[in-house]
């Protein structure tokens, strides 16, 4: 049996549309194993309501195996863990990619380079930033040039904690994207790329009184944002509880507030401003993962 | 009297579109002080030819002596070394306006904080790149929010060194914007941040050979490459050559190609091959400069 342990991710992180992920230590698990027939998906050990062929794991998976023209028998495929909330931002999707590939890859005698994997997460995610920080943990810069993915990882400051505020409403990432226009004034391509860079820069020399100029977005969030009601004040709000910088995790629903570890105050002062709103709201405080996928053999 | 030295500087630098600035190891050196009466400008202690009201030191010391309604009696300014060459995309402006505002600040008796100079010297200039490196030395990251210059400093890595590929024709930074388009796609954009977040990630973890991706660019380059002749086949011949990427400096028309500073057979083999093109080109290897302006009191 294997066990596979991925990690959340939050992407995008302001400029970096398509381009950022950051892996987050809240986690879902799978159990998984070739079996000799039949296909089991449970979730807790209960069957799953999900129809299989809606099944990202599962259907992950397959890609992987039909690539290398893999006949299974049978496969188990068990969620012991399902802390990742779905459809909120946090890279629920990459999850199940991620594990689904790690473990067919497995089955199959770790036949795939990690690049062929980065390359088939991505394909199926349709963008590379959530899958690349999935698998390989830490803040990672990702592109696809001539179909292969690239990127470049970096360790986030450690004084860093990123508290996510996670409504109870869910946002798709397909249809966040009908929202956002064709194309950009040069002025605001410019405003994107100035940012993008000053970010990982900033995580580098730790001058994080920068940190919010660094966050800013011309290319998605002006138009995500006008889904998520009260966006404007909750980010105020927390810019007056001492966030040093505000995103829309992903295309949402989550809001990330990004604080210096110093700040005890701040779970307890937004947690009550929260409870004010009609929309009921959860907030995590999360580190950086740095690990990514990983993937083990137990009985 | 004073020495100030300024140093040359690269900007763009591929998908860093008036974001990325980095100073040269070549330099322009002017002597400066204010006198009991008269304007004097001097090249090399002759006479110059250029009209004062086009003299961008002089202009640029104006502007800081007016914010201040600082009266001067007269000024004496002989440029005495002038290594950077004009117009041709390596900072020529920014090292006038540079000297022009620290010798004038230092004049009014040190009255301005780094933040006014910054801000004054990107006003004059357009765009805060040549100008913040000129000033400052290194990498930098640099933009323009609430009219406030801001930028995040990096040192290049020691390993790399950036041959200047200079030609005997000149490029004005205004006609090389007209030419760029108004708008770009989002895939454009995501191009470019990608490519920009990824050069400031490749700095720091020295995988040299993400280079040349870190190089790419949508926003200007295809547009300002059409007006330099065998661009192409000079990057081509670059990278034949082992150039770990190449970019146009600022708007042209210098080409940059970086290479490994082993790479001690680059130089000559570029310089046989640029001896069979029409135009006339020449070769300098340069090195980061890490201190920007430098300012001296002499007698």
């Amino acid at each position: 049996m294997l066990k596979v342990k991925v990690p959340a991710s939050t992407a995008n992180m302001g400029p970096g549309f398509d381009s950022f992920g950051m892996a987050l230590n809240l986690y879902n698990e799978f159990q998984i194993k070739e079996t000799d027939k039949d296909i089991i998906f449970l979730e807790n050990g209960e069957p799953s309501s999900i129809p299989l062929n809606e099944n990202l794991i599962y259907n992950s998976m397959i890609k992987a195996f039909q690539k290398h023209k893999y006949k299974f028998k049978g496969l188990y495929i068990n969620v012991t863990k399902a802390d990742v909330p779905l459809s909120r931002g946090l890279g629920s999707s990459a999850t199940c990619i991620a594990a689904g590939i790690k473990a067919a890859n497995h089955i199959m005698g770790n036949i795939m380079p990690k690049q062929e994997i980065l390359n088939l997460a991505t394909e199926i995610e349709g963008h590379p930033d959530n899958v690349v920080a999935a698998l390989e943990g830490g803040f990672d810069v990702s592109l696809v040039e001539n179909n292969q993915v690239l990127y470049s990882k970096i360790t986030p400051p450690e004084e860093l904690v990123f508290a996510a505020l996670i409504p109870n409403f869910k946002m798709s990432t397909l249809s966040g994207r009908k929202v956002l226009p064709d194309k950009y004034d040069r002025k605001d391509c410019v405003f994107n790329i100035s940012r993008a860079a000053l970010l990982i820069s900033v995580f580098y020399n730790k001058d994080f009184e920068k940190l919010r100029t660094c966050f800013q977005d011309k290319i998605h969030q002006p138009y995500r944002g006008e889904s998520i009601k009260n966006l404007n004040s909750i980010f105020e709000t927390a810019k007056r509880f001492g966030s040093l910088g505000e995103f829309i995790s992903g295309s949402g629903s989550t809001l990330m507030t990004v604080i210096h570890k110093d700040n005890i105050d701040f779970l307890e002062n937004m947690k009550n401003y929260l409870k004010t709103m009609e929309v009921s709201w959860e907030i995590k405080l999360l580190k950086p993962d740095c690990n990514g996928t990983e993937i083990t053999v137990c009985q």
